[in-house]
């Protein structure tokens, strides 16, 4: 198959490449000519000692993309709307993998598609995948979503499934979608208990508090429970939450050892989704009347600056009644 | 309130010496009486740096533990049924926080308790709780599960709940205490998979297909799905799947590079509870026809002694279908 990748960073690139060893073909899209030049002469602009492999080539010039019939969206949450602006998305099948939510009106990037061009397809792609672990080819298995052509998600299973990369189907690309976008925000709070030294324990605790946090949040946005017990939603949160490689994470790390939220940002040097998220969710749960104590304690800390401990402290005292009555 | 500690390894004198910092009596019952020695000093056994609490004592004679009106069961679970045999149980609270299946009857710890004796109330345990960070006293959350006595339960809570000891309620204690016991057998598996340098995404998928086969053995045992989403279900699984303090994550690892199941239980020195609840849980899912793919492979390497990588490939190789159709 062929596939227009949007987005040359670390995740476009990972899955630029995934597809391109599968036997697809795959245009990779990115304002950056160095990434692009370095890909077009075979050199993984990431991760070292990986080929670029034949049929995947780049292009700097977005109009290209619209020779494909599948296009996989691989920008950062904030850009989609205007970079998919561009392409005439007519006919196309669009396959989400970035993981947010529009600030100010909340959306998923499957609904800022449809916004655009009322006729494509539309699809998402989510689990726990780290690009860098996906450029090597190590097992990895996800979740493809899609809202009506089930025929077109077969299609593309095939197309993406690998030995290595285990591609499974679920309809519900609203709870697939969710389960991304909203884990970045647990896992920030994860980062913040582990730079204040709180140890495994909280964070589990911390996790599982925040499972149930997205999955409640979730539902009353029209996802289905069980989407978040799956890949896409507590694998995604797992990965995210428990390890150095997360951008997520390690924000929340470096808050928690004391820096600000810009100088953490800018020691990190990439986009971290979850702090837009964080926002775009606090206005959401807010408007909505959600109970999220963990999406509020993050925003507190990261939006208001209050003082970290006090905040992570207040929320670790609420009291304890039945496990599964708050 | 008082209590009577069974067994005096990590997780039994971190919770004596919580119950104690909380202002409870703790009697701590053990036969090493090395152990028991230096806890009458004030010297914690394990944990450098940490002092016993007023209120906290050690015996190495088990019938001192009859004074007691609320008994905590912390001993390898095959030991309880002879242990538990020689106290007069008659009219006590047995509290089990161990986590495993009897070989053979398959039967949980609590259940074993209510055939030595019928007229006890029974309660667990269980959650995301390394012993170490207990006895330092770092933020923990954990559930309670009550079989019938729901009032004691709420007594119980409040004798044992505390600031950094957060404690839950759930009247699920079948739920409760299979998580703690399954969990273990998934963590081996996650521990197998790091060995093996699969990586990070792999071990994430294992530990979310773990969750739902635990979830999915647990229904069928008579436990509540939702239980397997809280502290003691996906919680502890997280927890010991994924940090480098976990026996049975650790007996795995040694395993994925290559040590036999013998010299990895030597190298660990402590007991690995996953190893024998494999055994049960392998046999129990055969009779019962339970589909439990992990289980099985974990089966296969550590008992069987079928090669590695064969049984971890076959495992991910499984065909993708629908998300949750399997």
């Amino acid at each position: 198959m062929r596939f227009a990748v949007i987005g040359g960073g670390r995740w476009g690139t990972a899955l630029g490449v995934h597809l391109g060893r599968n036997g697809n073909e795959a245009l990779i899209y990115d304002i950056n000519e160095e990434t692009v030049g370095k890909i077009n002469q075979g050199i993984h602009p990431y991760t070292e000692g990986v080929r670029i492999p034949e049929g995947v080539r780049a292009t700097t010039s977005i109009h290209n993309v619209e020779d494909y019939e599948n296009l996989v969206c691989a920008l950062p949450t904030q850009t989609v709307r205007s970079v998919f602006s561009q392409i005439n998305l007519k006919g196309k099948r669009v396959i989400n993998a970035s993981k947010g939510l529009e600030l100010k009106t909340f959306k998923r990037v499957s609904q800022i598609i449809k916004e655009i061009e009322q006729e494509c397809n539309v699809f998402a792609l989510s689990g726990p995948s780290f690009a860098e672990e996906v450029s090597k080819g190590l097992p990895t298995a996800v979740v493809l979503a899609y809202e009506q052509d089930e025929e077109g998600a077969h299609q593309l299973q095939r197309a993406i499934n690998s030995e290595n990369f285990r591609v499974y189907l679920n309809p519900d690309i609203v709870g697939v979608e969710l389960g991304g976008a909203l884990k970045n925000v647990i896992a920030i709070a994860c980062g913040i208990s582990d730079g204040l030294g709180f140890g495994y324990n909280a964070r589990a605790a911390l996790i599982t508090r925040g499972l149930v946090e997205m999955t409640r949040i979730g539902v009353r946005l029209g996802a289905k429970k069980e989407t978040f017990f799956g890949l896409s939603g507590a694998g995604d949160l797992i990965l995210t939450s428990t390890s150095d490689l997360s951008r997520n994470r390690t924000f929340g790390f470096l808050l928690g050892k004391g820096l600000s939220p810009e100088k953490a940002l800018k020691e990190i040097g990439q986009v971290v989704e979850g702090v837009k998220t964080a926002e775009a969710l606090k206005e959401l749960t807010d408007r909505e009347g959600i109970y999220a104590p963990i999406t509020e304690a993050v925003y507190r800390v990261i939006i208001r600056r209050e003082e970290l401990k006090g905040v992570l402290r207040e929320m670790l005292l609420r009291s304890p009644g039945e496990e599964f009555s708050l």
